[in-house]
């Protein structure tokens, strides 16, 4: 039986490809800078918009029409759904998928009962792991959905919710573990505040702090060796909350002692929620060391609401490829398409359609970053700027042998600093072009 | 001779005055919990905008019409347009003031001959202190607009503009320390990037990193020992500045140690231009023991620039004094007003009319902030929500007596969380208004 | 039996009361400007929000605890809540209230059981209006939450769904004339689109001014005179909505020969999200003579989507009050409370909190409004900027006398025109205050 | 003499060139639909940026280095300008450009010196076009920049602000119609305002209109035949401009019966600005009839001012040139570089880098877009979308044989409308990639 008849699997059929059921740039055996792009690119599907979403929006009722799908909270049909989805991951031919824990298994009437649900699909999923070779990318636990979690799970003013919040994570992580799972990522879907004037916004940050603290220490006791990925997101369902950019994020990780634990998993649409472009976000994860994984998708930046589109947009691709190459290539990351499609894209086909765009669109994205970096000029513009810096006053200044006096003893001599270089944005943009 | 014949000066008439250039609200002598009005607000005027904006705009020639200021950049005028200033701070009765080393003193054309011209204005400064009793809030270097700057100062791809800079915050720190200011800040206006593609983030970030510490170490030297603030702003006139939110500077300072050096110097217009609301920022900065002073304005929320209007709204008023009387109040800080008369308001009466409109909004949101805290309701709701935590449960959690495993078995025995209690917000919100 | 036995009534106690369950400014039989506030105000209670809400949200399942509500599509269910309904809007005193055709009657399988549903239903409200007093503000059909309508209603690129729709409205209608709504409304939740490249924008547009002429027609001869109100909002949950705004609507209703049939009803949310304030347009549609009702409840302009939170903020009351007083007060129209509890607001009696404090801040705002109106000193402002307008040159080209070159040859011998004279803003907004 | 003497001109190199001063996709004379590239792109260079601009913005002072120009207001400066300007149009081989009056020529003390400083200057224009060839796309009074124009010019509040604007447009249509000029161009620029409390919007709209009438009675009266147009822009300078988008103009237009006399000019950053795609504001004018020009750059979408950017993105240039080609292309209209280097590309070659890298963007988007349209495939997604209306019930629909009565039948009878196919948004976007 098949969930997906018309589709025997998407090949890569090269550039000039007019199908939209076959890859045009995504050549996985391809090698780039020594890697292929499989291994550059680690794509994941993720489970929850990919096989929960309905196509419902806060005006509408849902659209998708899934077969395969009976529609019901059962075990079976949730088991089912997990051989539905690894069919797709292999037709589609990504290495990675991401889960919350209760997109796969219902929520039982206790807790008790929802970790034996889990236990029950887990272990569907790792037989579906084993007959694929498709693997988990990582797993999170939905701390947002369910109405107990209306003020926060961490940060909930309800000292049992917090704890029913760390039984959740426990188990959560022991299943991510179970399965091999490269990371574990906490997105603070509630964590913050829909109003300040009821809100102890001090206390609330402890108590998560000390939440992330205990995940740590249980990691460790398991022997979970992945990363922890926080992904930052400024608002929405929350009107602030706490992890809400890159910066703010590696600010609590820093108050907290939870730097050598944690690493960042960025999205596009967070970023621009968040008044940032990605780019922005990647470099000050890169350069804090704290760039762990991707979640690609798209906003729009004229919409102020997480509109998680694919992507497709060639730029932002190749920005996004441009730094993950830059510090170091992924990891245990991915390129996590945190994406859906539209609520009027109802038909299963069209998770076709937008996977292969959204890889196509980040294996051009690769390929130009690639080129750029073997061509080696935008580079040498970049240096060329702070060449000041590589010899005479900028060098002592960055070995640390200047004070405010002696520079101003420097500076009185000369009356004047030295003429500045245009920034040549405009060329910049341009070399950019030219590589598209 | 007088600048402002029409005006002897600004008297509290109370309430029913609907005389507007009299305050209705700001008694200086009152007391509230403790401390006059005037020590609690420390207003401060600034130098920039009430003595030196012109009206210009991006599409549009200088408006404004100062009949003591002949337009030149003469010594001469500098220095009776100190004059002018000291006695507008007599008359409309603030503490304080604040200013950029470029504002008072005209630019030379060497870095010495800048220099002397610093002193000699500062020199009717320290003169007309004295006769008044007004004093220096916090001085600060302009590092922007001059063009040496376009790539920034501390963070410029050029080695001499940063040894220039860091020249002349030496000099600025000398007089501010001279004129018994009690700060001294920095706001990056250009210590950003325009374009990610020409920019090095890390390395920029080092540079600012070191200027700051070499800032720290000639405080010290020179014995200068109010605090350095760190003013956040997240875009204008750069497309991203580093300084970018109240978590980015903070995650900075921590970054490169110097949180025991800085606090921060919140601006309502910046926050809401982060797309925070200055209460949110208040409270980041609080919270982590780093909330300096405010530079009170108000931004138009519709529009996406730094309008720097005067702050006429009760609500945002009365939120900014709450917090800083929770925490703790102000103390080297004040409420300066970092605000513009509008290119339209051309007359010097404007700048009264502004001024005073301001200082009431802010006299007004202190007592109803204070009101609030002598009431207790508001508190109480708030303490109520989080009941949970004070004992039992919630208190074990915050002692650090749990574990994953140890919340598990108890939440596994429970089955659920207690229920929750309403978040109550249009009580909240409705309560405020009873204050207002 | 009775839904809310906490509560007999709310009563007026006058501004210096804290009780959270009574106005403090709301006086129905009070007298101002010759009307009472109950005709002034013309409070409306939306069912939609206040009785079909469930405090889902996109990332989060429903919270709302309804003990009248047993959660079925039954017509007993839709029958009680109806009462239920009329029980709340008399305790609160609101004279009127307004409904979506599938608010109130559940979907049948068909469109005559969904006709037959309505019947059941209004049938009901009838009694229950009788009964009370309290009268139908304006009715209105929902075209957007069926999965039928996911492309549009009048704009679908499906002509059967067009179909629907057409016959859905003329129901509501048929409905809305029998209980006597003093008005109907058009809100496009779903005519626009989401991607520009699969739409054909001028055919869908000319579809919809189709649609609504045949509605004026079919009013026509079921003698429903009430106008017809268009609902500006710019997006959500499309991308762009063809009403975005107000000065959209009316292009839309000058280009197609509607004007004689529609007026506007705003709404603040919907306002802030298109980039304008309410007080724009209040301004747009009042003097366009196209001011209809308005939409009451407020948006969080750091916020992106529609918040639909309950008003108040007494400025923003003020400022609507002001504009319709301008335009001759609310006739058909109202002030409805489209406005929802938050999600963590769960219980029956935040319904009674939110509504109360909404009420009171209208209320607060009406009568300052007409305090400013009385006392004249603002207007009087405003009337001395355009004195040269009122004789002379200014009366002359208003009196159309002048022509480019008659301007020309009179500025020609001037030179230059009249000094002008300060906005002064800050004046105004420092004026606005004391009426506070 | 030679103001670029580095450059001779750019020449076309093909898309495989690297040299940044040479077009890769601009083919001037290379037919597509049967017009030359330099007939369907009309470029056009605007002379207030590349020749006006100085770098200043409101952080800091002019940063521009311009050998040819002495900075004075002198008549021979100013000439002199004038032939570097068409040194460089000549260079980069552009048919057109575009000018204020208060471009070319310096304001003088009065009105009839600043009418005789024009003619100084046009003279040489027109002997520079004869010359060259170049031709003036739109002439256009600057009604913003000097103070007298605070509060607006043909919405000012002192009437004979408004007498001496309209002066200034008569000289200006005069010069545009004696220079060949193809139309002729208002952008409110202050036609707004900066708070609604002191502004009475009506009358000043009503003023707006009537002196529009007068500026078409005028160009009818010397002959001028080519058209207005109206450039809509949301705010900035002012809070909110009357011109805010091209609904509201278009809305403006038929309120005052002036549809017959103006088109519109878009702008890529002004349609941001005011929430819009290009796109958008291109399909609403075109659908109305109404599209005129373009106004070719770019903003960022995450800052909130007119940054007026290059355009480099070609996406945009693509769905730009896909309306223009769509509605019949430009006529009288071009795409004109509304664009400025950035402040730190302070050096003349930057200009060329920018221009050249505009110029190929668009080349390349008309090339994309007049592909699309050969191969027909996007059209055909469209048509298919939309083909229940081409027969049957949507054609009877279409030709006015329904009501809402005759509809609703057939719907009974159906009981269900046919299935909705998927909007395939995710399919579109990525066949537009397959063009890219």
């Amino acid at each position: 039986m098949t969930a997906f008849p018309e589709i025997e699997s998407i090949a890569y059929e090269g550039p000039d490809s007019l199908n939209p059921l076959a890859f045009r740039h995504y050549n996985a055996d391809e090698v780039i800078e020594g890697r292929t792009m499989r291994e550059h690119l680690r794509f994941s599907v993720v489970y929850w918009h990919t096989f929960r979403a309905t196509g419902a929006d806060p005006f509408g009722a849902p659209t998708m029409q899934r077969p395969w799908d009976d529609g019901s909270e059962s075990i079976e049909n949730a088991q089912n759904r997990v051989r539905v989805a690894f069919e797709f991951f292999e037709k589609l031919g990504v290495p990675y998928y991401a889960f919350h824990d209760r997109d796969i298994a219902p929520e039982g009437n206790s807790l008790s009962e929802s970790h034996k649900n889990l236990d029950a699909i887990a272990a569907v999923m790792k037989e579906e792991q084993q007959r694929t070779g498709v693997k988990l990318l990582w797993g999170t636990a939905n701390m947002f959905s369910n109405p107990r979690y209306m003020h926060g799970a961490a940060t909930s003013c309800n000292a049992e919710v917090y704890a029913y919040a760390a039984a959740q994570v426990k188990k959560a992580l022991e299943i991510t573990h179970e399965l091999g799972g490269e990371g574990y990522t906490f997105w603070g879907g509630r964590e913050g505040y829909q109003c300040l004037w009821n809100t102890d916004l001090k206390r609330e940050q402890e108590h998560l702090a000390r939440f992330l603290h205990m995940a740590v220490d249980y990691a460790k006791q398991i022997g979970f060796t992945g990363p922890f990925y926080i992904e930052p997101k400024p608002k929405e369902p929350t009107k602030h909350q706490y992890d809400s950019d890159a910066a703010a994020c590696l600010n609590f990780l820093r108050q907290f002692d939870l730097m050598d634990h944690f690493k960042l998993n960025l999205e596009t649409n967070h970023a621009t929620l968040a008044g940032h472009t990605m780019q922005h976000e990647l470099e000050v994860a890169g350069s804090a060391g704290a760039l762990g994984s991707i979640d690609a998708n798209t906003g729009d930046l004229l919409l102020g609401w997480d509109t998680d589109q694919f992507p497709t947009d060639i730029y932002v691709t190749t920005q996004c490829m441009h730094s993950i190459l830059k510090y170091g290539g992924l990891k245990t990351g991915g390129v996590n398409f945190d994406a859906k499609v539209r609520r009027e894209s109802f038909e299963p086909i069209d998770l076709f359609y937008a996977h292969v765009g959204g890889m196509d669109a980040f294996a051009r994205g690769l390929k130009i970053a690639a080129a750029m970096r073997a061509d080696g000029r935008l580079e040498q513009m970049v240096a060329d700027r702070y060449a000041s810096w590589n010899s005479g006053l900028g060098a002592e200044i960055e070995a640390g042998q200047h004070t405010l006096e002696s520079l101003e003893k420097i500076m009185l001599e000369k009356g004047q600093a030295a003429p500045n270089q245009s920034g040549r944005q405009e060329l910049f943009e341009n070399v950019i072009n030219q590589y598209m």
